[in-house]
């Protein structure tokens, strides 16, 4: 059965890999899944047709014959849960990386995208300037937080799972701001998710697709 | 095996049932399974012994014998994973029950919890008052969406689910600000979440555990 999911037509980023159909990507790369991607414009996000499928009008959705998924943990989750590699075997250990999943979207994810509510949607208002800084240290203060956690272990439970996937693509919505370079033992971690072959093709598929020529009519 | 949760000594709520704890008692309580409550002070949550457990220094967490987690998403899923009556045995509806959850974690709390920094964390900067409709806008655009889907079902996907346990504890989240009453269709969801006996009792018991006396010396 063939897996569709959905991606900007254009990414904001311009191919830097941080919208979220990059870390779905990942995931189907290392489980070995062929998928296909579907392009949705701004306009069509908003639409009914896109709104059926994801009803806050954002990518990336999965779609699996009769099953339509939307939200990042939700479809990582899926696929970890149907092929190996992402989610060990052993029950507890399991439970345990799905807990850095949750962790990641819950608790170091949002701090980390107000940095796009302050420089974006405030980024016209007389305060934005002064507020970047109280944004900043606020994701410092998980940031610190996590390295504590992490220490000097090369994942944050044990063999690397959809818990680490998760959190190296939440992390590295932190680049554009430089804050990663503050947390060497984070940086790190963040380079050895890069640098995994099924980070690199999801890395590189996305690029190719933000970057693909329009059709020419 | 005896389960163990911790929740504020004494919650900044003084018992309205809006700290994380209550979530998973009700999870708990829908489950049928009995849990002992750790109480932990806010200078206590910064300590090692606490940090051992919940990296961020937060509550909830759950210990189970060997089994330790926190994020009570993960928590709420490790139950409904265990026990029947919140998530469908149909392993699509699982997988749609699941979205839910990250939903209501991931896409909704967060535009939710800006509540509180632009009242306390930022309460004293000077662009506190004009900040604050900014805030409620966009919690009113993501409960607009949110209400659409809903409709007038009764629950978000069939039956009810960990995932509406969770999306309505989120949305209780809201009732300070009284913005859930914009939304009858939510608040009557949120209506049908509190009145089931699960969380009734949860809510009694987190109630009692924030009003108790102080045992005396």
């Amino acid at each position: 059965m063939s897996i569709i999911i959905t991606a900007f037509e254009r990414s904001p980023d311009g191919g830097k890999g941080l919208a979220r159909d990059t870390r779905v990507r990942w995931a189907l790369e290392e489980a070995g899944q062929p998928y296909e991607v579907r392009p949705v414009s701004f306009s069509a996000m908003k639409e009914p047709a896109h709104l059926a499928v994801h009803p806050f009008g954002q990518i990336p959705t999965y779609e699996e014959g009769d099953l339509v998924l939307f939200e990042s943990g939700a479809i990582i989750f899926h696929i970890a849960s149907r092929h190996p590699g992402l989610l060990p075997e052993d029950a507890n250990a399991r439970a345990r990386a799905i807990t850095w999943m949750f962790a990641a979207l819950n608790s170091v994810e949002p701090p980390i995208l107000e940095i796009v509510t302050v420089k974006f949607a405030e980024g016209d208002k007389p305060w934005s300037k002064e507020r970047l800084p109280l944004v900043l240290d606020r994701i410092r203060h998980r940031l610190s937080q996590l390295s504590a956690r992490l220490g000097d272990a090369e994942w944050l439970d044990g063999a690397f799972s959809a818990g680490d996937l998760m959190m190296v693509s939440v992390l590295l919505r932190t680049r554009p701001s430089g804050i990663l370079n503050e947390f060497p033992k984070l940086a790190a971690y963040v380079a050895r998710g890069e640098a995994r072959p099924a980070y690199q093709r999801a890395f590189a598929a996305q690029l190719a697709f933000n970057t693909a020529q329009p059709s020419a009519a």
